[in-house]
């Protein structure tokens, strides 16, 4: 008799953003005349570029012809991009990576949902808290989560990092120390970022203990600080001890496209064994490799005129962020982030959890943001939202939220 | 001190087709005068047809403006492309599938290789031998086909069911009652396929006894005989106790472009627990959609024209089949399949093993194919050839064959 991997029973509820869903169509269903503003996931609404178009065209041209056309894609992704990813962003802010380090693949979610398969059951995993759900999920589901603890609202074989206002919602050293680290910054959920000092004492720590920190780089087109790393490389020996994450879905808008990379340097082995050959091995056994054409479509944001358009996207999406950040504190609201990253995280009134406040924005103002206790208990009492919506929508909310919450 | 999952470290050597490339690559260096001809690797050789051509500029238009651009997919995929998959793969075969079984992925090899975690380590796995490496090196990675045993080549953890050339190379029911059982028809690599009250026999069994059958129908296009099943669907009672995979590589020519879907019926049911939800589960936490151009793709696929060109597509490359299996007979080989798949399944030569024909045939006439013996225990003595040439290399590749080789 088939048994199922029952693992997944022990994840609480449906997945936050599938769970957001069906709130949203409830309510349109009850209230058609109400233009919901959706503020929640973090998806973006600008449209592909004109070079990324042209890009994907003249791909597509090429699959359509006998000479030009293109099956299977080599494992780790074809080496134009593999080239232009190690170059721009690596050697040009002077971190060695080199394009056999650089594993292409259809998105930075599947990435680090996947990447834990590669390493012992027996590993301790330490999050932030409040997290990205994709880090603990799919540690339940591998089974190294231990139990739900549902009073808290934690598992208990996972250590929970708890990022607080009075430490600018970053993560302090745990007491016990964690066999993988997974950081995000500039962090999803709540906007903060962290220095280049900040986070050298994060590697320094993994590599005093043979930790491994798995960093999930997919916001850091919206780092304009001055000295904030955009990689984790970018600090002394985190090729002895990182795995990091990109996305083209926030800078290049390709969430609909799918693509991503992650750097696996050849440096980083554990048990005597380089993770660069095992990450090969399982792309190669489980994966077939991002499309050609969009793989063309990834190279062509690093051309001259690509590097353009996305800086044009980002600036864009970080207007709404400042008008966010303006409009909520004008409300009376307490607000961060915003300024080096997309999401902004502001506390819900006194008195509400985020899910009550979740309700009431979108029952009062029509407008869907992410409750902060979906990332996590300490999340609790916050609420995110994202930059990612049109000028206009982004105006209108808050409009509203003026009008339904403010003084 | 981080550990690695060390049951990467009992996969004997690197992906059978990492490691045939590196051979030819070898090859190619010591002999820059030769033209090598690859009938080894699955891979397409035909361009995109128009139709689909057409569907992938119209999307990309479509992504370029801010009306009609697309984010993040659906979970399951589009509802356009499921429907039009539940009616032209399933409800006109009077297969009662509907689109919220269906879910989209990008390709075959990636939900063949990702299935196996939605069921318990504790599962007993059996595989036909040979097989595809997949559904072996999946389970080997995850922890549950024990130890590799050197001397016979298998895995002990595993339930090898060989497929002899007496038997038509069909598996036959193990003695020991395994819970997940692989089948892939047309096969891969034999060639071989099965009647419909073969395959009901392994339904009734897989109902009886509450195992899951894994059904690989990536190759289901190529069948031309009347009356054998495109899809296990097709025998009574299989919606309790199958999980079928297809692909658009194989039939369509999307080896670059990675489309592919599972159904997972709602009512197969094990533990209690719908496994339609746990994929569901699985797709939502550790996955993020095939892109929206690559969709409307696969849409136009069933389209009239896109239905006709198919048919071209699949002729074509059975012309190749035809022609290597009367080449291959010309030459005094016993070959099988190649009829209802695009494989010819051939005897090497007396006296040789599967990679000394490998050698040879590379050696001698410049022509890849695939040894047996990477397939299983049971495939050594064999070797797999493609129709997926172009048709000048596969009569080229024949007529190198014949002199070679021939009487």
């Amino acid at each position: 008799m088939t048994k199922i991997n029952d693992s997944y029973l022990k994840l609480p509820g449906s997945y936050l953003f599938s769970a957001i869903g069906k709130k949203v169509r409830a309510f349109e269903a009850a209230h058609p005349e109400t233009k919901v503003i959706r503020l929640g996931i973090g998806d973006v609404t600008r449209p592909l570029t004109k070079t990324v178009i042209d890009a994907l065209h003249s791909a597509v041209e090429e699959m359509g012809q006998e000479e030009t056309f293109r099956g299977y894609a080599p494992d780790l992704g074809y080496e134009f991009l593999r080239e232009a990813i190690a170059g721009a962003d690596y050697q040009e802010r002077g971190c060695a990576i080199a394009p056999d380090e650089i594993f292409v693949s259809d998105g930075a979610k599947c990435d680090c949902g996947n990447i834990q398969e590669i390493f012992s059951l027996k590993n301790k995993v330490a999050v932030c808290d409040p997290v990205y759900p994709v880090y603990v999920d799919s540690n339940v589901m591998a089974g190294r989560a231990g139990e739900y603890d549902e009073e808290r609202g934690c598992f208990t074989g996972i250590i929970y990092m708890p990022c607080l206002e009075e430490n600018g919602f970053l993560p302090m050293l745990p007491e016990e120390t964690p066999d993988l680290i997974y950081l995000c910054f500039p962090n999803n959920p709540t906007g903060s970022v962290i220095t280049r000092p900040e986070l050298q004492k994060w590697v320094d720590y993994a590599n005093e203990k043979g930790s491994v920190i798995l960093y999930d780089a997919a916001y850091e087109a919206y780092i304009r600080t001055e000295g904030i790393p955009h990689s984790i490389y970018e600090c002394d020996g985190a090729d002895t001890c990182a795995i990091e994450f990109h996305s083209f879905s926030k800078n290049a808008g390709f969430t609909g496209l799918r693509l991503g990379y992650t750097v696996v340097p050849k440096k980083l082995v554990r048990d005597g064994t380089p993770l660069n050959a095992l990450w090969a091995r399982r792309h190669g056994t489980k994966y077939n490799g991002a499309p050609y054409i969009v793989q063309r479509a990834g190279e062509a944001v690093y051309s001259k005129e690509g590097r353009k358009e996305v800086k044009g996207l980002v600036d864009d999406y970080m207007e709404n962020a400042s008008l966010i950040l303006k409009g909520l504190k004008e409300a009376g609201f307490t607000a961060s982030g915003g300024v080096d990253a997309p999401y902004i995280w502001l506390k819900v009134p006194e008195g509400m959890t985020s899910w009550e406040f979740f309700d009431a924005l979108l029952e009062r103002a029509g407008v869907v943001g992410t409750p902060g206790s979906g990332f996590g208990p300490c999340g609790e009492g916050y609420f995110r939202l994202t930059a990612f919506g049109s000028r206009e929508n982004t105006e209108e909310a808050l409009e509203r939220i003026r009008t339904n919450f403010g003084g």
